[in-house]
């Protein structure tokens, strides 16, 4: 039986659910695995759980000088004072098991060489996919497979408020409010609702997927918030319906494209059907093929659940920890980015209900090698001037659709906005 | 940089996609695991790629002989020799790796025992669902659960015939014959239709996901050659879609139900839009909650995928393999199995169609404690004396169902054979 103690740095819903978690499996793990696993220390501003007074460390340096505690596990979130927490406890040579996809996203290459120059391990199966066990995947399963795509919903709250849009016909704000008063979002929803988290994920996924290092500021970013429902109901006549996706391909050229983006898939799409608060995640690999992990992506079980598992996992290779990605990897400067992707858009806007109009946009798109593979042209209502104008083109480079939209925009004709929306078949 | 040198036994579909997929992938797996796998030898009676022949082994005793060589790939499928040749190379120190489910399922003990007297490692991530890294995950990723359930689609050759049967309104033996002529089904195809070989993948998958020894010959096993097209399109009509499957489960009490049959199960789970040859496995975590994986479970590139990685997997670990749930398990007569399962039922004869017969039905089925969800019976048509007439039950015991059963079958008015299919929602 290996003897071992943890600490862990904030102690809010994660943190709590790590600390009941262990006490509720220890037995299980201890039959299991051979791993005693205790709470020593934990470190927080306020507690979600009851935890004894003798176990609430006063300051980070209780724990890092601690040398009976082997792993510390960080969930308060954010880039400081995490990062900094993080760095001692590696310096110190202890493991660090992490959820902190924003901060990990960020300073990855700093975290990795304090834990190869102490030799601790660092995992953080948690950042991406609560529950799902992606990372490992990987890692561990997919080292025969170069992998072409990765692919999925990884942000649980948009997801939720993408549903209810979709099938209670209302609108993002009102949604919104009403997942902000169940606790499903944030008071301030921006990471989640802008694609912020989706795309801390995503830099994770595609790194490790691609063995490339995949920077944050490189993934285009576009969030939820200018979706009415209006697109998603006229997406759904057409056969679509929208998801926030986090895309990354790996071109045959070897150049990567990642994007965060509502995307229009196919209602038969796997992905179609992921509802609520679920994550799902399709790779495809070159000996594998198609392979899809479906799971709750937050919460507080979830989520403990891969931080624990990282804990044994950690033990198990203490010694020689494996670091993922980390050996050989591609730095960022070997990367060539993709920021000009094929894709299929769908397009709405309001114009005025007068001749000429169709044929002035579709011009412009001719112009721009845009070509156009449905239109569906409304008549104005009764009393109204403008009516809905929506196309949907066929594959088209993005720069091209971008300025045939700025164009477009500016057209007398058009009074409301161009809305695009990334179609994935 | 390691250098390893392998073995393979068998040089069939999967055996060529080890080959094949080792030289492929040969410079990345160097690249990212600092591993350079090469294929030293290889033993079959024939080939399906080109092996130069100073490779081609003469017998076993050439390979385990090798000092040079350290993993051993079985795929010859089959009880013998694969099992003596498992053996003489777990017991020359060799790590094996293997995609056998049949032998693995049936010999387990004797396979845990060789390896842990020589220190080798034994892996069968191949064995259950081709490329769906499911039984790593239960390992590796899944320490912080307690599995309540573990349920799937495991067998692609039966779910290629029940999805052909549905969306064609085809007969059984109808589109049997078309998949043995493309090559899905096998000449003999009994180890696919009567549900052997899911049967030997749950007895893997239970093992694993409740830490307790499920013997095969614990599993309740029916296959899908009893099914009809109108079993098929009756239970759309009612919402359900069949699908053969394999399902595990705990109970509070700590016994274990297993079994495999032909299930109906709603149409908007996601089992039920698993198509063609495709695998899927869902669990039920304590801490997770429910999981899915969807990918492909065989074919000769997803398999050897599986069979590649453990082999990365068995190189990192090699020293302290880690050997599954080998360790601390509940051996089979430690675990109460629970025959007796609780579920619902579809059940679909052929009747006299002359009053009082629903009513004897209906008594048989109250006198054994199962009681009517609802029933659809339909007139006879002109000129025949019999109507088909078809029942749901709620939910109600195993035996007391076949009891039952048994009764109204010998009734005078029940002119066709009694067909059950269980339902699980």
């Amino acid at each position: 039986m290996k003897d071992i103690k943890i600490a862990i740095l904030g102690m809010g819903t994660v943190g709590g659910g790590i600390y009941q978690l262990i006490e509720q499996e220890q037995k299980n793990i201890e039959h299991k695995d051979g791993i005693r696993l205790t709470v020593k220390k934990t470190l927080a501003l306020s507690y979600a759980v009851d935890v004894p007074e003798e176990k609430k460390a006063k300051d980070i340096d209780e724990i890092v000088n601690d040398p009976e505690i082997s792993i510390v596990a960080e969930v308060m979130g954010g880039q400081h004072p995490a990062k900094e927490f993080i760095l001692k406890a590696l310096e110190a040579g202890k493991t660090v098991v992490s959820a902190n996809k924003d901060m990990i996203s960020q300073n990855w290459p700093d975290l990795e060489a304090a834990a190869k120059r102490s030799g601790a391990g660092f995992y953080f199966e948690a950042a991406v996919g609560g529950g799902i066990p992606i990372l490992r995947a990987l890692n561990d399963s997919m080292q025969a497979n170069s992998i072409r795509e990765v692919y999925g919903i990884v942000n649980g709250t948009t997801n939720y408020i993408l549903t209810k849009m979709d099938d209670e016909g209302r609108d993002f704000s009102d949604v919104l409010k009403e997942a902000q008063a169940l606790g499903y979002a944030e008071a301030n929803p921006e990471s989640d609702v802008e694609g912020y988290d989706a795309r801390y994920k995503l830099s994770i996924l595609a790194s490790m997927a691609f063995h490339a290092r995949v920077p944050v500021d490189k993934i285009y970013c576009e969030g939820i918030t200018k979706l009415t429902k209006a697109d998603i109901a006229i997406g759904r006549e057409l056969g679509y319906v929208v998801k926030l996706l986090a895309i990354g391909k790996k071109d045959a050229d070897g150049s990567i494209e990642v994007r965060v983006h509502p995307t229009m898939i196919p209602k038969e799409h796997a992905l179609a059907n992921i509802k609520g608060s679920f994550n799902a995640i399709f790779i495809d690999g070159s000996a594998v093929g198609e392979m899809m992990w479906y799971g709750k992506g937050a919460g507080d079980f979830p989520t403990a659940s891969a931080l624990v598992s990282d804990m044994v996992y950690a033990v198990h290779n203490a010694g020689h920890p494996r670091y993922a990605t980390f050996d050989n990897r591609y730095e960022a400067d070997q990367v060539k980015f993709n920021n000009d992707w094929i894709t299929e858009y769908f397009i709405r806007t309001d114009v005025q209900d007068k001749p000429g109009v169709l044929a002035k946009i579709a011009g412009i798109f001719g112009k721009h090698d845009v070509s156009i593979e449905s239109v569906i042209q409304k008549g104005a209502k009764p009393g109204e001037e403008s009516a809905p104008l929506i196309l949907v083109t066929h594959k088209a480079h993005e720069q091209d659709l971008r300025d045939a939209v700025k164009e477009i925009q500016e057209l007398e004709a058009v009074v409301g906005t161009v809305n695009c929306i990334r179609v994935e078949k």
